[in-house]
């Protein structure tokens, strides 16, 4: 008789934003004449850039003509979107990353949840508390976190490394010594970075231990400041412990579009095994390549106009994340993030859990955010908002915000 | 330390079709004057249909103006592609299929290997002997079909289903009751059928265990005859013990585009567990869902105009079997499939071994085709070739193989 995984019933509640679209839902099917400001999921509201939609439409004619059509996709991607990858987001950074190394995907949610499948069901994850819950819950569907632990709302096999306001939201090095460390600068959900002594130390830790760094680079785009790494790689001998996730999504606002990539040196290793061999095995038997006209529209953003139109479409979200952090800490709020992250962190008022906060702005003033808490118990009593509305909205969620 | 998933050590060689890809690209390179046809790996050739060119181009355009921008699409698919879905493939068939019961997904190949996932990892699989690589492959990963023996070219703990000509290659019922039956009907490779008297006995037989039958439907659209079932769920009691995988890469020319989508009855169980709610926290979890222009181009091919275009492309594709059956056969060939399959599946000349006759074609006539052992060791001696050429190839191809 067939049974089921029974790591699944571990998982507690479903996912985060699966239950706030519910909520939401349900709060704006009682109440349709109430307009509701959308600052939780962090989906982006601004249109393609031009370059991007004249190079899908030029591609999907492409795919209109036997002498132009493309069927399916090489297993790790095309190598005009690779190389440019390469040239562009790595070489121009001093990062020796070649095309080869270079993981073409649907996107970095699915690589990041998928990534743990290579390694040992026996391996012991460290995670950041709070966290992206991907990170666990995929960790969890495998096997590998042991039992949920209600008390403490942690997973009794995972290392989680509490980031607070006090250590600046960087974790510090675990005691126990993790085989896989989850990493992600620009941080998801708190806004917080690293800078690159910091990450060096990490670098390190993992080489003398050797432990894998899970590094999510998914919004390196809006690093606005010097001294922090858009990359893991610029860190010395990163190479030789990390594995890099990036992201369209938020780069170039292709959240609907679907495209992110993957790096695995050639050299990484686990436990004397290589492992890009291995993410290159899983690839080609569980997926089939990312769509030819998505994957031009991933080489437009690197060109002189893509580039422009992308860096204005960042400032635009920019712009709305100082227009927050300025709004709530002008309205007494204390925030964290939103300098060099799309994500404003802030805490919640008169000591309310989070979810409570949660109800009080969709019933006060309409406005949806992320409770902290789903993001781990280190979040609680923390919100985040994102700066990815428009700036219409932005504007009027800031104004709202001053009237509570 | 980090180690690895040591499951991957066991998989033998690289993926079927990267090998073969390796060994035609050096072959190219060799003698770059030799014009090769490529009937080997699944891959269409025609270009997209009109519908679906001009679905696309309007759904890009949506992308480009902030008022029609989508982001993220629902964690499922968009309402307006699984409505479609579910009236036209199956309840135009008579299925009660819901549109929440389908899963739209990037193709039924990542929807295949992922499904073992919701799976114990000590379920039993039973597989047909050739078969599509991606059900053993996903499964060895997972830890649950034990050490490969060479010399039987099988794994341990996997049941195989022999198909043969003498049994019509449709798989007797096995001896050992499987927890988990992968079927693909119209068969990759084979190109045979199952009717609906011998698909309900599988249906009966799993009922009667409980076990779990994954239905690959990924060629239902190249049934020409009557009494072949489209869809598992044609068969009384099927929505208690079968999943259905559909792919529009074959259907509609989108390998290069992806998308498919799987069919998981809100009532089906293992061990007592409803299926559903797993697959979708999986979905949640790991996927962020297929491009809304690439749902839009889905769509397409059910309007009365895409219907028509993508019935002429199977058409021809059809024709390009017969075309290929009729000159084997007057060549002397033995042949099987290609009549309700894109699939030729022939027995090799002089008992060549699959590889031996890869090699005498490539050489010979500068044929590529698919080893027949390399869906396993009841593939020997027999060689896979496909409809998706293009007509003007089909034709060279069957004169080259009358020289030979």
């Amino acid at each position: 008789m067939a049974k089921i995984n029974d790591n699944y019933l571990k998982l507690p509640g479903s996912y985060l934003f699966s239950t706030i679209g519910k909520r939401v839902r349900e709060f704006s099917e009682k109440n349709p004449q109430l307009e509701i400001i959308r600052l939780g999921i962090g989906d982006v509201t601004q249109p393609l850039a031009p370059a991007v939609i004249n190079a899908l439409h030029s591609a999907v004619d492409e795919m209109g003509s036997a002498e132009s059509f493309r069927g399916y996709a090489p297993d790790l991607g095309y190598d005009f979107l690779r190389n440019t990858i390469s040239e562009k987001d790595f070489k121009a950074r001093g990062c020796d990353i070649s095309p080869d190394e270079i993981f073409v995907s649907d996107g970095a949610k699915s690589d990041c949840g998928n990534i743990q499948e290579i390694f040992s069901v026996d391996n012991k994850i460290a995670v950041c508390d709070p966290v992206y819950p991907v990170y666990v819950d995929s960790n969890v569907m495998a096997g590998r976190t042991g039992e949920y632990d209600q008390a403490t709302e942690r997973f009794k096999d995972v290392i989680y490394m509490t980031c607070t306001k006090e250590n600046g939201f960087v974790p510090e090095i675990p005691t126990e010594v993790p085989d896989l460390i989850y990493l992600c600068f620009p941080n998801n959900p708190t806004g917080a970075v690293i800078n690159k002594a910091r990450l060096q130390e990490w670098v390190d830790y993992a080489r003398k231990n050797g432990s894998i760094i899970l590094y999510d680079a998914a919004y390196e785009a809006y690093i606005t400041e010097d001294g922090i790494p858009h990359s893991i790689y610029e860190c010395e001998g990163a190479k030789e412990c990390a594995i890099e996730f990036r992201s369209f999504s938020k780069t170039a606002g292709f959240t609907g579009l679907r495209l992110g990539y993957t790096v695995v040196p050639k050299e990484l290793e686990a436990g004397g095994e290589k492992l890009w061999p291995l993410w290159a095995r899983r690839h080609g038997t569980k997926y089939n390549g990312a769509p030819y006209i998505v994957q031009r529209a991933g080489e437009a953003i690197y060109s002189e106009e893509g580039r422009a139109q992308v860096k204005e479409q960042i400032a635009y979200y920019q712009g709305n994340a100082k227009i927050i952090t300025d709004g709530l800490k002008k309205a007494g709020f204390e925030t964290y993030g939103g300098v060099n992250a799309p994500y404003i962190w802030m805490k919640t008022s008169d000591n309310m859990t989070s979810w409570e906060f949660f109800d009080y702005l969709l019933e006060k003033v309409n406005i949806v955010g992320t409770p902290g808490s789903g993001f781990g118990p280190s979040g609680e009593h923390y919100f985040r908002l994102t700066a990815f509305g428009s700036r219409e909205n932005t504007l009027k969620a800031v104004e709202r915000f001053a009237k509570l």
